[in-house]
């Protein structure tokens, strides 16, 4: 039986996922807390909040039964939020407890130069078993990430991402929109093949460096390893081949992700936004991913109130919003419209997983006031069918 | 004769359809129209109006000699335009003529949860030979879309989608710009051997999976169909595993579009927009495809001003506009410089036919006042050259 | 040794290129100047601007030792720069020196209709060995480009492009943020193999062509020449089969772009932007690929001020900017946060050579009035660890 074969029949198991009843119950809603990031609880050192993150290799289950090895923050993806004021003096640990190089980037946010974690650039990459401590002041106000910025193409999608959430006393966003709950929502896109090969080949190359480096026979050329690029630009006159100059590049060379996250899991896992009837909720979306999303809510158009952190003077209203690799945005949504909604890529090979549809970023808006009579059998009143007849495909059996 | 071959010859045949005589006749006026959606009429019954709209399969040429199977409503592609005024109330029956299950989703209106077409999550699909009735009251303003909310992966580029429009009796638009003619556009991206092979699969399985349950030999497990998320956890329990777990995926296991779309039709069969000097126009853009698109008018500035139907406050020009996937967007071209122009995407891989260029979205602008004397041999009069001496590819020859 | 075992190990390289010391030597800034497009001198002829383009075959080189093909205004990537002033009357004279057609489209600009470039529909192509003459009058105000609108999935890719500044006396830009320098960066994303293929195919195919029309043996349904829309039609009634009708057409057959260069350079070969503290300066962005980038920019928030070259009334700030495909954007970025910052695409794949990271469209921000002590050793300050321990992978050492 091949994969297609599954396509709709995969809608039908899943989709049981998002009964009304079964979103509405309370140990759903007990559930569903753990899949939204946990803010790290900072220790006070005078008057600076000092945080302890860690890169571990860890284990990460998107959804039952699917599993593979990632880079993770304090064995979380995505990783801890850190969540100050504006103004507030930062320090974070950061321990690499792995074998490969890292660094923290904090994206979107003002922080000295020699804190902005591009290796070479800012600071040397903090390796195997080293310690960096960043310091910086918290601004600008609003909803920003931190990641990984070593090796970024496969440490970033790997799983080395966290919000970082800015707040002001005056909140502009709630003194427009008033709300009472707020989500914080963090998108990637995933090839699992693809991590899962270069962590094999970065870990055992890593040791063959280091064995050839103690031996004493550790060759520039054979790793690309030079100290600046004109020392390359030198070898390559003695007749040396940069790596990139291979043109036979498979069409796999880049990474075509096949796995679509919120938060750290795929449908049925992923969180559920709870509102209700005349609340203001205020959803902070994150694209830690490679890939554009273009995120249709049913049944409401939302407030976009915010750009990468920054307050928008004049918000407008949209079903549709397009969250491009890198960007934050900030949204209001009004209780206006009682039910269950959902809230999804509607580029719909991004609600797949694996490719088999429903998977991937779908998620839902639901009402917690739905009244008791609309969550269950309920959902049948509207069908103009004879109930007693209900059985699975009736149609088809008549046909045969 | 391999396909790279064809591809500047293949630019000379249909780059002749675009030729000002042959734009500028009745009869192409005339088959114009044929290539917008048709208004579908509503039958009144008190004071709510109902339309009837089914799904079957249909065969679709896209351009001359290429076709294939797909899904339609009311044998359309797109389906037909449902055209309302805003508080019109609206009953919509929907029967279903396929042998897969459907719904249909009202995109960017704020229908009541019952009737927003999400399978198990608003609704029971509509299964084969099955009606379902959709009623709501039609808001809010602007451009909006239908689609079928099943298997989308499938059925939504494969041809469900049609577009709805809330007209208001005091139309922002209008009142800012006066226009005389509108126009629907609606963009899709279509993987034409996915689509075919899907469709295989499904129709074969469905009946192969009818067969199973007459006969009392159904499994759940094999067919991937369990009561509840809970349910399938405790399969797995047992030893089931979830398809999506393989991952030896295939890299085409996700669509690769390769047709491109306007109105279900791709160049040199897309619509034509016609213009007069002096006339605003708006136009309608709806994403109905998993692409984004880059729309680039030449020779002119355009107006954006609704963005997923909403009025914009403050309208601001550009002449290329990225409509991401669901999103639609209203704009109004000002006829302010006569000729005829091209508005097309600028990821020149979406003007292409199954890779040969010129094809996919590729579209006009045409002044329908562009005097007489510059529609025929004119074109030739700014090339500073010997007309004398122009045959095919002169200095080719000459060279050899 | 495969590509995979590069991935890391590339990373050292060529990150030794954004050293700071290296990137403020007097040498790297004059060389740094040879990375933005040259400004076109014009002759006066009258009241007449004009230029002179012409296109040829182009070796490029877009980094150290990987070069290919391609095809070129006045043997540079992108092409010379034209930089005149709204109003201002225009002419260019156009020579093909190529075995292919070609011609201009002059991208936001309201030229004439015959001037628009778009063969068949506003001109003739401009044939091997031709000269075409364009004119028209500069306007609007703003940041264009012009490109070749002829096999364009081809030529645009190859590197027909080339940057159109509009200036104003009264700069509105300018008067909104003072700024006193200002840099031209032109993105585009290439699948080299595909321009090899396409180039080879096409001139080979041209020589057959040419011989077959002199021989009088040239078969119109072999090559796909048609004189009309309905001529094909009728070609197609005889049993002629237009070649998009094949439906086997591989994964490959779009171009894939595995190289993504900013003004015809890729990392480390990218220009650098030079601010000073205090100093505003203005970046014009000009998408002439066909990939959208998501750029961003670390350690500041930029002020959005133009949309396709139009000032945009309310100019909002962020540090990521969605360039789609066609569009130009200009920005300001305020000198506030003295250092050496990356400026790049993040969707990571963006910056690889040919599917190696770092490379791509990586670039870098740099502060003039980083002092001394900042600029070399200084970058180990932050990190605590033991400098005299600092060897290659020591943790790794002590591990086995």
């Amino acid at each position: 039986m091949n994969r297609r074969e599954f396509l709709t029949l995969s809608a039908a198991v899943t989709g049981m996922a998002l009964m009304p009843k079964r979103l509405l119950a309370e140990e759903m809603k007990i559930a569903n807390k753990g899949r939204f990031p946990e803010t790290l609880k900072p220790e006070m050192s005078g008057d600076v909040k000092e945080y302890r993150l860690y890169v571990d290799i860890f284990k990460q289950e998107i959804v039952p039964g699917f599993a593979f090895h990632t880079l993770a923050f304090n064995d979380q993806v995505p990783g801890p939020e850190i969540r100050v004021n504006e103004g507030d003096k930062v320090r974070v640990f950061f321990k690499n407890k792995t074998q490969l190089n890292h660094t923290i980037h904090w994206h979107g946010l003002y922080v000295p130069y020699r804190m902005d974690g591009v290796p070479y650039v800012t600071q040397m990459p903090v390796m195997p078993g080293q310690e960096f401590v960043y310091e910086f002041t918290a601004e600008p106000y609003g909803t920003h990430f931190y990641h990984c910025h070593w090796g970024t193409v496969l440490h970033l999608q790997a799983g080395m991402y966290g919000s970082l959430i800015v707040e002001a006393d005056d909140d502009p966003v709630r003194k427009k929109y008033p709300y009472t709950r707020e989500y914080t929502l963090l998108y990637s896109a995933h090839d699992v093949n693809f991590i899962r090969n270069e962590l094999n080949v970065m870990l055992t190359r890593m040791k063959e460096r280091t064995y050839l480096m103690k031996s004493g026979r550790f060759d520039k050329k054979r790793f690309n390893l030079f100290d600046s690029l004109e020392e390359m630009k030198e070898a390559m006159d003695e007749g040396y081949m940069p790596p990139y100059v291979n043109n036979m590049r498979a069409p796999s060379g880049l990474p075509e992700p096949n796995w679509f996250t919120v938060n750290g899991k795929s449908y049925p896992e992923t969180p559920n936004v709870y509102i209700k009837s005349g609340e203001n909720i205020r959803i902070r979306l994150i694209n830690a991913g490679g890939e554009s999303h273009s995120l249709h809510l049913h049944g409401h158009d939302f407030w976009l109130v915010c750009d990468d952190g920054l307050p928008i003077p004049q918000p407008t209203q949209m079903n549709t919003l397009h969250l491009a690799p890198g960007k934050t945005h900030d949204i209001i949504v009004e209780g206006k419209n009682r039910g269950i909604w959902t809230f999804h890529d509607h580029d719909t090979r991004r609600v797949t997983n694996n490719g088999l549809y429903p998977g991937g970023n779908l998620m839902v808006l639901v009402y917690e006031d739905l009244p008791m009579e609309e969550r269950a059998v309920g959902m049948m009143e509207g069908m103009k069918m004879d109930a007693s007849k209900m059985s699975m495909l009736p149609k088809i059996a008549l046909d045969e």
